[in-house]
């Protein structure tokens, strides 16, 4: 099975070797990314690709000094909404039916329904479940990336309010929740290139009930 | 590339059949959960697997009487760590050393500062940093269910604190995040499953910065 494999050759990589990914496999990545399923469609994140080396370099000493941020080829950062408002979650479905070729009222039921769930929670409440989807689809551009063996290292460590203002995200309505710094592993200075990947075991990940 | 495919064939399946999906697919499905990259390698999150028709029909009223849930063969529910333990962390890298066949020595400095992170932390935020890694598995499990042409519902639409009683996860400290139904369309009666797929266009989607 291709995913299986895929996700055995992968690791997080912790040191790049500068080559630049081409176009198409970043296009590819996030396209996986763009087709991830997300709680109602909503889809309430966006993905910044970030190529330039000075704005690397500046992003560096937010996360932690991690080099894979200037190692890398392309930088993508995850940003979720920082809230739900109506005038999203209508976008959403004014798109959708259009798309569809349907009228807007198709959906207007469930659009007052969702208006109805999410505009009486606290924008903390809604930006922490956009972030949830964020993770689906971080978790299928990790795997794009692996598919078609271009490095990558998963990354939560950084901080995200510095890194949002450096990349003006408040002004967007977005919040940062994850990096994804894409490039090759330099397979001599990596220490991690060769270690065994190891995860739960199998009876302790598994609870069957039958 | 396969996954692209893959992500485009699937859809979030509203009306299954019944039939049963094979054991051996199922445990493709999961162990692409359990290779899904985690923060820190921690895996905060079991996934659980249900095929009693009892305990699926006690599900299925408070999931909003979502048929899939009895329709399907299998129903996971991915359920995330309560909180973080020093005991759970440890745990992890005492497993880890012994695979790698190194000392656990090897790793204190690093568990140590996990620790510190994790042990100041509200035991709710460290909830909602656990259910994030768990949706990272939950993207991949889709992805391989699709791949192997296995239909999914991804749920977050059921009462979490009543599933969580019905299948007494709080006595093994933990919580349900998502579920997901895994079964075969039931092509004629799915309203959805002719309905074109939509996503947000492409150049709304990604933010180049170059």
């Amino acid at each position: 099975m291709q995913l299986l494999e895929t996700l055995k050759w992968r690791y997080a990589t912790k040191k790049m070797n500068g080559k630049t990914v081409p176009q198409e496999k970043i296009d590819e990545i996030v396209e996986a990314a763009r087709l991830a399923p997300t709680s109602s469609g909503l889809q309430p994140f966006k993905v910044l690709v970030i190529t330039n080396p000075e704005l690397k370099a500046k992003i560096q000493p937010v996360a932690m000094g991690q080099t894979q941020v200037v190692d890398s080829s392309h930088l993508l950062v995850f940003a979720a909404w920082d809230k739900y408002t109506a005038e999203r979650i209508e976008g959403v479905y004014t798109h959708l039916a259009a798309e569809r070729g349907v009228p807007y009222s198709t959906y207007a039921d469930y659009v007052a329904r969702l208006k109805s769930v999410y505009l009486s929670q606290s924008e903390q409440a809604n930006f922490e479940h956009a972030a949830r989807q964020a993770y689906i689809a971080f978790g299928l551009a990790i795997a794009a990336a692996a598919e078609l063996h271009v490095d990558a290292t998963p990354m939560e460590g950084f901080d995200n309010a510095a890194l949002d203002e450096l990349l003006g995200l408040p002004a967007q309505g977005l919040r940062s929740v994850t990096m994804l710094p894409l490039g090759y592993r330099d397979q001599e200075n990596d220490w991690l290139a060769n270690q065994k990947k190891v995860r739960i075991p199998r009876e302790d990940f598994v609870l069957k009930i039958a």
